[in-house]
């Protein structure tokens, strides 16, 4: 029996989590939740799975969340709160996986937290193996922990790797769905809204995630984080347009040879193996269904008209503090987009100019990933 | 350094077996050729690869192969013939690897012995699997002989497999081109030619096989290879018709992923990969170009129009003898087909006929396998 954490437990990696631990209660206990503010939500989690500890991110939910707990009958588990609870839960004595599902670069604490403890840890937040990577890496190798991605492009390439030895990699592909603006011509990206850039063609998604879709810039976060995880240099990491987004991606080997993983657009398969690794077990989930995705394309992405893939790159080969700041930059730059302060084709730009104008520094420190982060958000709000 | 033999040498499969040998010379000596009749061919890759031992299987070519060797002006290497002298260079304690290659239900008697000797055996001779493929997995338990496909389908399922473990597989996929007709009407099957039957989309092969893949029985007798190579029932190997050829074949795991190989048509990658497994190296071969084939078609195969398939899984369930019956029915049957001796659809008739008159034993031993296929080719020759 496996004891769980789950920070981000009422987001929808989070929630998806929860249904694929139900379901192999035999094998997992759920020890600790966590989440920022949605107390109710949680409050209900903590009813269903019973965790030993909560863990709320913003201590002004904490009541909400014991009055909820009153309110459906439970006896209120041990509360613990702020960054610090998030960074306690994640490093418990009693856990085994952290299942890291915070969103935003706020969720690097109980990650790096995860790792400098030894856990296993299945990484569905994105923002931590881009900004602090190196960083990661360096601190599971030396506490023993296994980061096991959650993503799943990563999670596709982690089961391909499988079917050959890590020097034996040539590269490893990347597949994006395109986005919504594939086929539209770049003299028509200055006039495209937030609404237009909001409908994801395969997977239901959070909104930054969703446009950095749309950008392509998702695929370049991927591709900072596939050189962390898996330790292979950017430049032997390619990106593949893929617009059924039924192959989740491909390792290349050096005798030629591909190795791809394909599935259905559901998260709960690559938590599954996330949680089971290196066992793969019985799914409910239907399987692939060939009748309905008869035919896979493959095309190269259009660098020029998606100029975020070659910052994402750019970023990797300036090293240090730049993918912090490209992360920040974006995140930034996407909310200017959805509240109409800047349009689309200013999103790279402004990544672009904070990436120029930023001083680089050493990333072998948390504290100076988090200044690197806080500085192009100012940045680049100055610059709105 | 690893000695290799070679059965088949002057086939398709043996030369491809040596420009990979050629460039690989740091890894792997050849010690020994064997060809049945090619004696010409023979002698000049003895001139080149220098064999400690040469068989040659029909024993009225010895003279020609010594002769061809003094007029190349090399020695003669030590040369046996015959079956007994295919089985001896198969067993030979010299050998580490044979790569078994002959063509037809004859190279069963070489693979056996190569197996029964607990040889590494890259196999390439298909119809050793499909007619004594319960005998070779016995024998190679017993013996600790290590079988690794050549065939593309089978090599790539082997490759997919190291992404699980074996219990944890759902079921494999194997891919078919769909061959010629694919798109034709059945009531046109009747006046196919072998013209049009040997004209295949993809893969440059013997007539054989491109009759076979028009038929789809390629695909039923991967299927029974596929059985026995990697110990599945039959229940769970299904076959999807992918035109392009470039996914080679997948497996689906419990957990509804599927992992699937893809790569080019050149048979050298399934070669080399069967000679360094379970490493991986550097091959010249030119990647995989997705600006060439940019798009992947899946469709299932239909049933009704290609009777071959359902033929193959009706000989497994049968079993003993039966799949070396189909496979000798079917051999008989295309070559009275290329001899325009009967039409297209009369091909699995006639193998349909066999496998209903056949007197179903045990395929415990060589003898009774053998004994088999001599009655099923003796039947359809009287049905003509």
């Amino acid at each position: 029996m496996k004891r769980i954490a789950i920070v981000g437990s009422t987001g929808s990696i989070g929630q998806n989590t929860l249904r694929v631990v139900e379901r192999l209660s035999d094998r997992f206990k759920v020890f600790a939740l966590a989440a920022n503010s949605a107390a109710g939500v949680l409050a209900e989690q903590a009813a269903a799975f019973r965790p030993s500890v909560v863990a709320i991110g913003n201590n002004s939910h904490v009541e909400e969340f014991r009055r909820r707990c009153g309110e459906l009958g439970i006896a209120v588990p041990e509360v613990v709160s702020g960054e610090a609870g998030l960074r306690q839960i994640a490093a418990a004595a009693e856990v085994d996986i952290v299942v890291s599902a915070a969103v935003g670069a706020a969720g690097i604490h109980p990650t790096y937290s995860a790792v400098a403890a030894g856990k296993t840890v299945a990484l569905a937040n994105k923002e931590a193996m881009v900004i602090a990577g190196e960083l990661l890496r360096k601190t599971a190798s030396s506490s023993g922990a296994q980061i096991i991605p959650v993503d799943s492009e990563h999670s596709a390439v982690d089961q391909c790797l499988r079917s050959g030895r890590r020097e034996e990699v040539r590269r490893l592909i990347l597949t994006a769905s395109g986005g919504p603006f594939r086929d539209t011509p770049a003299e028509n990206f200055q006039a495209i809204t937030p609404e237009q850039a909001l409908k994801h063609p395969t997977w239901q998604m959070g909104k930054r995630i969703t446009i950095d879709s749309a950008t392509l810039m998702n695929k370049g976060l991927e591709v900072i984080e596939a050189r962390w995880l898996f330790d292979i240099p950017a430049q032997k990491i390619d990106i593949m347009v893929h617009p059924q987004s039924v192959m989740h991606s491909m390792v290349e080997f050096v005798d030629g040879s591909v190795i791809g993983q394909l599935g259905t657009a559901d998260m709960r398969q690559p938590i599954q193996y996330a949680l089971t690794y290196p066992a793969r077990v019985a799914s409910p989930l239907p399987p692939l269904d060939w009748t309905s995705v008869p035919r896979l394309d493959f095309i190269a992405p259009d660098r020029k008209k998606f100029p975020c893939i070659d910052l994402a790159y750019k970023a990797i080969a300036m090293g240090g503090t730049a993918p912090a700041v490209l992360n920040a930059a974006d995140e930034v730059a996407v909310q200017a987009f959805l509240d109409r302060k800047i349009p689309f084709p200013n999103i790279p730009k402004l990544i672009a100019e904070s990436l120029e104008a930023h001083q680089l520094m050493q990333a072998d420190r948390l504290d100076a990933i988090i200044e690197a982060d806080a500085w192009a958000r100012e940045y680049c709000r100055r610059g709105l």
